[in-house]
């Protein structure tokens, strides 16, 4: 199956940075939105984020004109298109009639993918008549067009050659799919990314460390790490590397792991609000005098010369 | 005070390390270790390590042969140290009898940190007579010479101004000291790490994903964001970033966060054989076929490349 022209729903900013993307790598995309304004919306964010796919070079074909975009009305439009990636907001009865609608207007073997972090496919696919088994999840690390990670989550009728099918596409566009064999709330990242923000906010409303020290902390050691090997590897790698790399590593760090957890879990932060002032002090002293729309642009560049360094 | 003379007791990776980065700065450093051959290992690492301290062109002064290896006699050597990093076994009984004779052999007015991540400093106190208030905690994340974190953790009786001379010391050898106000187990780090890893097992030994998988996931994902920017702040950005962004960010996410650690709860990685088993499992499948050495040779060339990217 080639792909040649993507249909997307929605344009908040992740709907919008997925079309940057596709557009990038020289791909034509129908892009449906029926808020007002969402026109304008999407051509000024596209416009603010071309320099930085541009300085990627991705596609000889790639052109920031190259979608049209059909407001409330994509059953008229995406009868031609050979995947689409859905962002509509976060609410079950609207994806479910939604699914109906695109499963009715797309051809039945074209994949419909659903950027949602918080619905698993499953559950808004009752109204699809014609083919539910081409539906599932393709929840992107935010933005999309520079984070790397899909997490592709099948429902449990969703067909593998569609998930195959998914991951291909993903891998066409410079993404890394990853395979979640299950739809478990909150899927991986974000399990793995609050697991240790729980942590966070417990040191730091506790005042055992300042809010831009835990950033600190992190900056120069878990996240560099992380970027260059992921934490299983890096663990097997401790552990003398080869097939046994990980048993000889939990042997050693299991004990005292299983110590620090006991005390995590007696001093886990509950989301009281007195917690959650604490906290918020911190982080606005951490913030204080800086500019968001500065460290935004110093976080991008760095990111993109990060994630280029990877390839 | 100017230091120009560390004192380094033992020789492991870390000590050895940290050995490499002062010289690397242009100090002289005294080393001590008891063991047989480690003069040897001493001498063979560093050489392993020069050419990666060398391509950061530390200091005009660096030498790898700026060292003096006195075995276990460093109390006929320490009387003229400015600074002591000291890297012995995790061993009470060890340590508590170490800094007494560290206490005793250097200037009382010298910082004496330990690198020890698992008994805080105030355990090992007990029989230093002179001045125990120089001694703290300076934890790096391994190895030093490569990752700029040191979390340093005063005991309570340890003076004001020796934590803020080991921040100072660590700071001129170019690292990111953060400040740990209690002694808590794991210190920030190592807790963090834990929190994520936790889940990584429980993820991978169900059979959710693929151990190959989760590091695909972490790499393309949160190592990167939390290399360019820390987990608070990254929240405080989402929630449109100022002082107030990280409440934003949370009244938003909360729910959903934590209905997610419910879940995390309700499924945790126990340590069960049978749960270790299917994660070794999995991690030795990553691993098949590759080498470790070639592995380790491409993560720290990656580190050096990300870390020298963030300065």
């Amino acid at each position: 199956m080639s792909i040649r022209t993507v249909g997307v729903v929605g344009t908040g900013v992740i709907g919008a940075s997925w079309t940057g993307l596709f557009l990038a790598h020289g791909l034509k995309v129908i892009v449906s939105d029926p808020a007002p304004g969402a026109e304008r919306g999407l051509a000024d964010y596209l416009h603010s984020i071309w320099p930085t796919l541009e300085r990627q070079k991705i596609s000889p074909h790639a052109s920031l004109t190259n979608y049209r975009f059909v407001g409330a009305n994509f059953k008229d439009h995406f009868a031609n298109v050979d995947f689409v990636q859905e962002n509509a907001p976060e609410r079950l009865e609207l994806k479910t009639k939604l699914f109906a609608e695109l499963d009715a207007a797309t051809r039945p073997d074209v994949v419909i993918a659903s950027s949602s972090s918080g619905i698993p496919s499953s559950r808004f696919i009752s109204e699809c008549a014609i083919n539910p088994a081409r539906v599932l999840i393709g929840h992107p690390f935010n933005p999309p067009h520079l984070m790397p990670l899909v997490e592709v989550v099948p429902h449990p009728k969703t067909a593998a050659s569609i998930t195959e099918a998914a991951k291909s596409f993903y891998k066409s566009v410079g993404r890394n799919p990853v395979h979640i064999r299950e739809e478990l709330p909150g899927f991986a990242a974000n399990r793995l990314q609050v697991a240790l923000l729980n942590e966070a906010y417990s040191l730091v409303s506790r005042g055992i460390i300042s809010a831009e020290d835990l950033d600190t902390c992190v900056t120069n050691s878990l996240g560099p790490r992380w970027a260059a090997t992921g934490p299983l590897l890096s663990n097997a790698m401790g552990g003398g590397g080869g097939t046994d790399g990980l048993k000889h590593a939990l042997e050693h760090l299991g004990p005292a792991s299983r110590s620090w957890l006991e005390d995590m879990k007696a001093h886990a932060f509950t989301w009281t609000p007195k917690e959650l002032d604490a906290l918020s002090a911190s982080v606005s002293e951490e913030l204080r005098g800086k500019d968001t729309k500065d460290l935004e642009r110093q976080r991008d560049d760095l990111l993109v010369e990060i994630l280029s360094l990877k390839k």
